[in-house]
Order: C-alpha cells, then structure tokens, then sequence
C-alpha cells in the first residue's frame, strides 16, 4: 500500500515503473529501472535498462526521444527515472551527465540510490548547474521493484525467494503409488514465471536424487534476452555423490549448474551474491528449506496450495521444533490458478 | 460449476436458492428450502424453511402469497421449490397438499427429495391431478444446499466440516511466548460465521485443557433463532478429567455440552446425526484431526492460513505418515480476510 499522496508526476512515475517492470530477472547485478521523457504532459521517449554493460534506462528514454522526435525535443523536458539517476562512471558513462547534454530541465526520480555513498548525490550536481530535481514520488513501488538489488548492495547477500508447493496439510509428499504431482498446469507454469525473476535457483542433493528437476525456464516464460538462472545443488552428504546422468549435470545448461558441498547456507548465498545473483530461489526440500528458515535468510515466500490432504512424511518447512521466532508475512496477494492457490508475502524486518 | 443451460426457470430457481440459504444452520434435522410463487413473470409470493416444526418452504410462500395478493392469486401460478415438495405427512401436513389446494397449475423444483423411498413421489402425485412438473433446474446448486441433510439421511453421518487455522507452514502452534493467536480478526470473525451453518462443534480434550475455547457463535454473526451448536468434547484419556471451570462446563450453554469417552469418531458422529445434527464442524487438533481424515470421515475443510511461518511443533492436521490415500477437494473457494486466507473445498468421493 502506497499511502503517498497523488500528484502530477504519479501517474508519469508509474509509467516509468511499467518500463521498469520489463526488466524483472534481466538486470543483475544492475537494478531495475525504467524512465520516461514528458514534455507538455506528452510523452515523448521511453526506456528500461535491459542488462548489465547495456545503457541506463534514462540513456534508454534519451535514445528513444531522440529516434522519434530529434535532439531538440529533451529541451525543457522532464524526466522520470523510477531510481536515482547515477553520477558516477561504470560500465557506461553516467546518466547525470546524458541528462545534463540533452538540455533535460527537471529530473523526478522515485527511491534513492540504496548505495549509501552515492545516495542523493545526483540532487546536489543537477541541482548545482540549475536543473530542479523532485524525488520520492511513488517511492514505495520505486523501492520495490529494487529490493534485490539494493538487499545485494547492503548486505552483499541476495534476495531469497523460497518457493514451495504443499497439500493443504502442509505436505510435499504423497502416498506412494500415487504420482508425484500436487499442482497443475497453471500453477506449474506460474513456477516458470517466478524462475523468471531468479538469477540463480537453489535445490538440495536430495531433490536432485528423487525428483531430477531440470529447473530452467521453459514454454512462454522463456524470454530469449534471460540466460537460464544458475542452477545451484548444495549436498551436505558427501558420500551420496549426484547421479551423472541427472539433467542438471547432463543437459544443455550443464555449464550454468554449481555444486556447493558441506558449505552453510550463508556462505553459498554471499558467493552467489559476490557473482552477482541479486535474486535467488529457494526450489528445495523441506529440511534444506527448514535450514534457510531458521537461519532467517529468507526474504519473499511464495507457496503453492494444492487442493489435497496427503497426511505425507514429508512438509514443505520441514519437521521438527519452533523456529527461534516466528517469521511475520506482509504485502501478501493471493491468485488462484485452476484448483491451486498461491499466497506470496514478505517476510517482515526492521531494515530492508 | 453448474454447466447447466439456462432457461426461463433459471432466474426463478435461484430466487428460490436466496430464500433456501437464509435457512442455513437453522432447519436440523430438516433441510434448507426455499420457495417462490410466480405468475405472468410476477414474484407472488416467498418463504424458506425456518425450522423443524415449523412450516416448510413452500407453505411459507403460499402464505406470503396469501398475505399479499388473496387466495386467488395462487392460481394458475407456478411454484418454484429447491427440493421436490414433500408428499407425506410428518410434523406438518404434505406440501403437496397445499399445491394442490392453492391451485397451483406448474410446479417446478430443483433436487429430487434425497430419501430413496419418496424420490420422485411428488411428480407422479401431481401429474396425476394435471399439475405440470418440472425438475432438475439448477439441480446441482439445490443438491448443493442440501447437502448436509441429504448425507445424514442417506448415510446416518452428518456432514463433517473440518475447520482449522494453521500458519503457512502447516503449523498451529507458535513459539514459547509469541501468544497463542496465529490469524487476524476478519478471519476469526469469519469463523463465527462458519459456526453458524454447524448444528454441533467437536474438539479433543486438549484443547480443551489448553485453550479453553468458548465454542459459541459471538458478535455479528449470532442470529436469536439459532440455538448454539453443540459443543462435543472428545478425550481419550479417562485420567485427565476437563477442568471443572473450563468454559464448557460452566457458561450459560453448559447444557449444550457433551462428552464423550473412548468413543470412536465414526460413532460419535453417528450418535449426533441420531440426534438431528446435519452438519458437525471439527475444530479440533491436529491429532484428532488427523484421526478423522484417517477415517475419511471429513466431507469439507475450511482452511485458515495466517501470514507467519513459525516452525511449530503441531501441525494443523497432524505428524506421522501418509493418508491411506490422498483425499482430493474440488468446489476450491479462496477468500482473503484481511492478511489471512481461508481455502474451502469437499472432498471428492464416488457417491455423496
């Protein structure tokens, strides 16, 4: 919920969220950012960063102006960049000074750079050559969309998402003889939209020996500009070696798997967020699952409830005694796909 | 799903399914009915079965009927009923009868009167005296409401409804200190409403001992003509007696409270539909929970899930193994209260 009162620049902010959007499990290690480029309340370019080494989203919006309506056209124009526009030279020269060459006259930008030292930075240095600057419109949804990627540079872990699916009992198993399944069609493909999101996908050796996921992205969620997520198996049994021929070992992605044996869960998730996973998923068992949980490394749930009670051995969090402390929810939403249900939320901290 | 084509009667019968469902939770050991009489495309007249005893649906729409438009205005009308009008007399003379006396020309119903011995009795009484009967329309929805009692009387078991709060993960319980609540109060309020359709409530003695539950329908959903259910307490162990002040014992509904000892579940409910309960809600523990649907005994669950993940030791339908089989629920409703969910289903069966 964004309690924020509307303005003028909301509905050109959610615009630039909408570019923004696009980008969702393209970007890492670089954040999602969208921008549009409004004159006289018209819109006159857009653009979103597609991928890491790939130019800003505002150099995006500036290109896109430029090809539609010429160079003079950014005179006096606004733009609107979902995050803080950056000011210091990367991969790509920095955007502040794309919008200062353009003639651009005032900057309105959503969440702050989550950089501590750069945060703000580009108020002060367009600020100083005369260009107005409003930020914090539509904060929130700003802010949101790079959770992530700002949790990566905060913290240097990345952003866990644990998906599971579950009988309404809390189970993942069935009574032996009757298939694997739980959910259906819909919900299966739902799976490959969230995978979409993820830049690396965590299961246990257990999972890979029962079940042989293949985990990539597969039917219409394949977006050809993802590469598929790294597929990451931690084992903590050394003796029970993967199967060869599995297919996160044998199929065409077999490059994209890493196998992390007797490391902590922490451990693998800053070495994946140092190879710059902003987004991982958690795909596995419910003691693997269970661990993460109790270590709190959790961020985003998103569970599948499949209409059947098993009474199974085996739950999605696992057996065993209370958590240290119970993990509140919030910002849940709820989809019911065919028969299946899935509630995501996420988990509640202090400073995120 | 009703795949049902529409017809001219559609809009009727479901007018007659408005009045049916105000009977809910109120007509044991009777059904809900509902009735509307129409003339020249008219509502004449409506009435629902209020309570044992008292007059049936269709009596109750002849007299709204006569209240309003005199006794002429009956016929030549058609009278819309949810279930096949009675044709014997019990606690009140046969609906048929009153049909017929009215001058009702058409006689159009949904579901065929449940008991094998009276199926169908009806159409061949009032074919016989020129009366046009149809049946079936919006037959799966009249089956629907009708469920609890068709059960009773087909099977001598009342309709189980098993209701349950538990938190994403399969839990019931918090850890030492957090407080015992797990949902909100939209969902807790949502339960005494669900209470209302229920002509008793079971628990274990534990939960007894431990959360020393009122049982009774409370706030916005108490309604004056519904009695409170029953409150069946259920203990295995004969040497913890229930503490004397428990509420159940020792409220204004005390007599409403029934105990019953190293007593099987199945008998149990036997033992309550003998008394005219059509509808016995479960809101027990996971280890008597877990006991019914061991027994498959459960025929609709009520699932709230609250936004937390506590890792709990209990879970909401128990530990152990897996189900003989798998129980499959289908007619899945997912309502969101507030930041909790509640997933309603039936359970499948071959005949029901």
């Amino acid at each position: 919920m964004d309690d924020q009162t509307m303005s003028e620049h909301t509905p050109w902010m959610r615009r630039a969220l909408e570019e923004a959007e696009k980008g969702i499990g393209l970007t890492s290690p670089n954040p999602c950012v969208g921008s549009v480029i409004v004159k006289d309340g018209v819109e006159l370019g857009a653009g979103w960063h597609h991928r890491a080494g790939q130019p800003h989203a505002e150099r995006e919006a500036l290109a896109d102006l430029l090809a539609k309506h010429g160079p003079e056209a950014a005179r006096g124009a606004t733009i609107y960049v979902t995050l803080e526009p950056c000011s210091t030279t990367g991969k790509t020269p920095p955007c502040t000074q794309g919008i200062i060459d353009a003639g651009i006259s005032r900057v309105v930008y959503g969440a702050v750079d989550p950089n501590p030292d750069h945060a703000g930075a580009a108020d002060l240095l367009l600020q100083g050559l005369g260009i107005d600057v409003i930020s914090g419109i539509e904060r929130e949804a700003c802010e949101r969309i790079l959770r992530p990627f700002a949790k990566r540079v905060t913290t240097g872990l990345p952003w866990v998402l644990a998906k599971t699916a579950m009988s309404l009992d809390g189970r993942i198993t069935r009574p032996p003889g009757e298939g694997q399944w739980l959910t259906g069609p819909a919900a299966r493909n739902e799976v490959q939209k969230i995978r979409g999101e993820a830049d690396a996908i965590i299961v246990g050796g257990r999972t890979v020996r029962i079940d042989n996921p293949r985990l990539t992205i597969r039917g219409p969620h394949f977006r050809e500009e993802k590469e598929q997520p790294w597929r990451v198996v931690i084992t903590q049994d050394a003796k029970q070696t993967l199967p060869e021929d599995c297919h996160l070992l044998s199929d065409e992605y077999a490059h994209r798997t890493v196998v992390y044996q007797d490391k902590e869960p922490e451990e693998i998730l800053r070495d994946l967020a140092a190879q710059g996973c902003n987004c991982v998923m958690l795909e596995c068992g419910g003691r693997l699952m269970r661990r993460f949980a109790e270590l709190d490394l959790i961020d985003e749930y998103a569970i599948f409830y499949a209409p059947i009670i098993t009474g199974g051995e085996d739950f999605g969090f696992g057996a065993g005694g209370h958590l240290p402390a119970s993990r509140q929810l919030e910002e849940i939403s709820v989809k019911q796909l065919e028969q299946d249900v899935l509630i995501r939320g996420i988990a509640k901290r202090k400073i995120r």
